[in-house]
């Protein structure tokens, strides 16, 4: 239903001079008074549909609820400034599942220099849910989109893919530093944080961008928990399927000029892996090549919103 | 619960340059940049703890979980600038509950000038949640807080208070121009909009400041609402209890000096109703004056979150 009511929802919001960048990416931006811009996302989990609450744990939940929306920053590479948290909260037990939801919570807040700045607490009768808001400020390099991606650019990914749910959905570092300092550096055309799969994300940036995809997959990164995770016949190719369409990585997926993504990935600027997987293409779609060369299309796989 | 977790939380969120006024007043004021102030401020509304939905109807829902947020930053003297909307809706039906709630929201977004700048959407098996997080900027005569109210300062009211159940609740004004004219032409010591009834909130400003308040009982303005609620034999009485007690009124209490209360009562600068209704003293707690001049201490009724 998400993908019908943002359509039906972008047609009857008008354009505004204040809003640079609408719904639709990972995060609006905003332009207010002097500042460069403005960047505010928000996301909210609930009981149930994101996260079992006796296996995750409230202080697990608090942490990523806060996560996800710096990892929409990170997709922008934009600076985290402060957050509002409004809660739900079941009637039992319900002070104490606050208190542990902030624990696992402001940690991750003072990591990344962001301020609690409020937010509303309810108790009810239903279930945990958590809605955390995010404001961050873009840098002197301008913020990052979907919408950039050029024919021939080179796609790049951080990080190992797949399997977060063995435990990195809970545990993943949003990679905001490394997006500022991507962003400073280099040139990039297009980005967004892989919530979703990276097959299902790589095809948003194509039609926010209107080209098509190429990954070749025996380039993709392939994480340990996505090999545990394959346990069949056809085990390197069941790995490489958690990897193209396992959600929650939370790795950044970008698009560079092929000179510009050589520079990079001889620098290697980052702590941590910087691969090249694909290419942009002008045929729309999204397309597998394997180690032949052989091109078959691929189905964007990976966690579709209900 | 919710005070005592306020205080919790309270203890445990750090002092931040950036955070020019933190949890506890109706929004959050951040420094950002070049800017005045920007304020932030989220509110979440729940069915069957804050709206009825087979009674309330989906496009009120949305109407008011925007005019709730708008009226915390008419309690600073914020200008409106940006929400976004986060929804749990119910599996049956979600799609155009979501719309229905927007075609609420919309139309009181583009009175304010507000940008709707995205949001989360998401389906359960559960009840609907409605969560809204909106931004603002101070302006030149900066930010009102409730902490300011000073020794023999008028306590001034908006409009009419009480009974709002009968409709009021979904239907009022966010006084976001008033308190912006208001805080434009006087000097205003503290200020809150009244959203969990006058007593309890006149009782937050004072707890907020250090000092007591005397309400002479006769000068409340009383709602037509109020009075229609009001059956019992002592009706006067009864109607003014609810105007005390009665929560989500969504008008201005603000404090003032004596002599800047006149001079505002003089021009009546506003198209509502702006009356004196108190004054700020040194006593702490609250304490109701009768025509006779007879002081009876107060207990702050309202609506208190669980």
């Amino acid at each position: 239903m998400e993908a019908e009511f943002i359509q039906w929802l972008r047609e009857r919001l008008p354009a505004h001079p204040r809003l640079l960048l609408g719904a639709g990416d990972d995060a609006a931006i905003l332009s207010v008074g002097q500042s460069q811009g403005f960047v505010i996302t928000s996301d909210l989990l609930s009981e149930g549909v994101h996260f079992v609450f006796d296996s995750a744990g409230a202080s697990r939940v608090g942490r990523k609820a806060l996560a996800v929306n710096l990892s929409d920053l990170a997709a922008m590479a934009a600076r985290p400034l402060a957050a509002v948290v409004s809660l739900l909260l079941p009637q039992h037990d319900g002070l104490r599942i606050a208190q542990e939801l902030y624990e696992g919570l402001l940690p991750l807040a003072f990591e990344y220099d962001l301020t609690v700045a409020g937010g509303d607490t309810n108790c009810w009768r239903g279930p945990l849910v958590v809605s955390v808001t995010a404001v961050g400020e873009t840098t002197a390099s301008g913020f990052l989109r979907r919408s950039g991606a050029e024919v021939g650019d080179a796609i790049l990914v951080t990080g190992t893919l797949g399997g977060s749910i063995l435990g990195r959905q809970f545990e993943f570092e949003p990679r905001v530093a490394e997006a500022l300092l991507l962003n400073e550096r280099y040139t990039i055309h297009a980005a967004m944080d892989i919530s979703d799969g990276l097959a299902l994300d790589l095809s948003r940036i194509c039609l926010a961008s209107g080209v098509g995809a190429e990954i070749e997959t025996a380039s993709v990164p392939v994480s340990e928990a996505a090999y545990n995770l394959a346990g069949g016949r056809d085990f390197h190719r069941e790995a490489l399927l958690h990897a193209l369409g396992d959600g929650e990585d939370f790795e950044l997926l970008m698009t560079l000029a092929d000179a510009e993504a050589e520079r990079l990935l001889r620098d290697q600027p980052l702590e941590i892996p910087l691969k090249r997987i694909g290419l942009i293409v002008s045929r729309p779609g999204l397309w597998e090549v394997d180690a032949a060369g052989n091109r078959i299309h691929l189905e964007p796989r990976g966690y579709v919103h209900q």
